[in-house]
């Protein structure tokens, strides 16, 4: 039996948060305080990702997630990212497109029998699900349609990450271009009629009332990104922390990777709302430009990612917050459920 | 004392539905079974609202809801009205700008002493939610960020229609063209930190577990629109019944009636991406073209309005609906709190 959601002490994910923010210290607090911790595998190398593996074996012998990017299709208009990359002027960098080293990160993970390999940007096939659950891994794949989760029921993941459209960062959709921009509790509601497996709910999820909800339209547990980025173990800038307790408006966005991707709207997203369909090799594009800001502390142009409810994001230890939100979650469920007009027969 | 959402036996509002699908006898089978039922004053005439509740009333003495539109800006750029206009082709109807009989209907509300009225598209100012509040009507007003439930609950609102994203139909926002399409379970906990009133949840809430969950995230009951689309005491026509069964993908547009509305993607909503920024203008300029198009039953060039999780909704009798809903929210949410680690613990 591989790793299930409902195993869990609390019913809290860290969602991996590549490109930045992750670190073992952040996936192991987590994992220690009985949530499960993520580690990003996204834009490392896989030497990288055997580190950081390693560091997080030291810090707890409990089960935790790491997610890997599916391959990108090919780019449909180079020349497109050719014109955009000129638009930028000299500090853009040059357009590559590659696959992440995908296949060497899933040799590494299933060699690891790393307990739960979450997929983002694709679904697996059949034959690699088997092979990764045949390690003792478990198969997480991250949907955001109803479409979706179907192809990835019918490969046999073993639980679906169910992503809202109020998630900060990178859509996690199949195709970047595929409509179904689709509330998270609506999702969960489609989801749960086309299929039939564990759902790990994630989008917009700060509070112990959000956690409660999304357990209550029946996921087995809630993945949170924005609300673990202002913890002291997170990697987040400190131009990115400050701008996360802001109450700006956030907006979906090609202008810094390529795909589409939920972030703050800073000068960057608001000047190129026409940034070309083309992933990765729009991120290449504008790497070092990002760099460059990050640098001088510019947050006006760095991918600025976060989910619609961030200024409500908290700057505690990631073991206290898992804590705090399962515990939050129970009242809020209790509380409910006292107010409904059957609450005073007993308990089922 | 006003009616408080808290005083339901079912923690369900019927949304207003104006424009078609509205009935006394859909809201009267409501208020029966113990949800709210709403009247959709928009578009109507103030005498046919005078029947419409006449109407309810000889089939209820429960308390309902009548829903208000807020009268809309002037119209910037009359001229692409005029284009808009000139594109359809000799089908479309003249643009007009009206205030929907704005202040007539509230004066009728007001002396009819509806229990509830709810505003969308606007805020009512202090002196007129003290003035309705006198007659002994509730004020609720419908909010689609943070800021416009801060402003709600500054004039005094008693309770305010938290609508996500997913919602079906007219975007209630206070300003069409101001940013925040946020999804229902981040707005409800931005909302929640920001203001201390009672909330109804709303926007593609079609089962009983997406009851439970709004009701676990914290509002007082949720308010399900597309959900009673199909109960056969609501005037929804064929064409619309039969496309709201279908799992075609929803987006927002402004091609109907100038005003952002989320309707299932059909031709005419895909032809017009660009419909000018101009309501009530463009509804008349649509209206004759849409009103042909139900007469001919093509499904093609109607607003087919429609939350996300449409293809969830069922053909029962609206009471039917509301007994259903609500045992399975307390089931939903009895079950989400057995899973958690307290749940051994007694209920409190």
């Amino acid at each position: 039996m591989v790793f299930a959601p409902s195993d869990l002490e609390h019913p809290i994910v860290q969602a991996p948060l590549a490109g930045g923010p992750s670190t073992p210290a952040l996936a192991g607090a987590v994992c220690e305080a009985g949530g499960l911790g993520f580690l990003g595998a996204g834009y490392k190398t896989v030497d990288a990702v055997a580190e950081d593996i390693a560091a997080l074996r030291a810090l707890t012998g409990r089960p935790f997630g790491v997610n890997v990017f599916a391959p990108p299709a090919p780019v449909a208009d180079a020349a497109a990212v050719e014109r955009y990359a000129a638009a930028l002027g000299d500090d853009a960098g040059a357009p590559r497109h590659d696959d992440d080293g995908w296949e060497a990160k899933l040799d590494l993970l299933a060699h690891e029998r790393v307990p739960v390999i979450s997929f983002t940007f694709g679904c697996p096939t059949d034959v690699m699900v088997d092979g990764l659950r045949s390690k003792g891994c478990a198969v997480w794949v991250t949907v955001t349609t109803p479409a979706e989760a179907r192809r990835a029921a019918a490969v046999g993941a073993d639980a679906l990450v169910v992503q809202g459209v109020e998630a900060g960062g990178h859509r996690g959709s199949f195709d970047d271009e595929a409509p179904g921009e689709i509330g998270l509790l609506a999702l969960l509601q489609l989801v749960r009629a086309a299929v039939d497996r564990p759902l790990v709910a994630t989008g917009g999820i700060v509070t112990g009332a959000g956690v409660a909800a999304v357990l209550a339209a029946g996921a087995s547990a809630a993945a949170l990104g924005t609300a673990f980025m202002l913890t002291p173990e997170a990697a987040t800038s400190a131009a990115h922390r400050a701008a996360l307790q802001d109450d700006r408006a956030t907006a979906l966005t090609r202008a810094f990777t390529g795909r589409l991707a939920r972030g703050i709207a800073n000068r960057f997203l608001r000047e190129h709302p026409d940034a070309p369909h083309a992933y990765p090799d729009v991120h290449y594009v504008t790497a070092p430009i990002r760099a460059a800001a990050r640098e001088r502390g510019d947050a006006e142009a760095i991918n600025l990612w976060a989910g619609q409810a961030h200024e409500l994001a908290t700057a505690e230890p990631a073991g206290d917050l898992v804590r705090r939100l399962s515990a939050e979650a129970e009242a809020a469920l209790r509380e409910a459920a006292a107010r409904l007009p059957g609450s005073t027969s007993p308990p089922a």
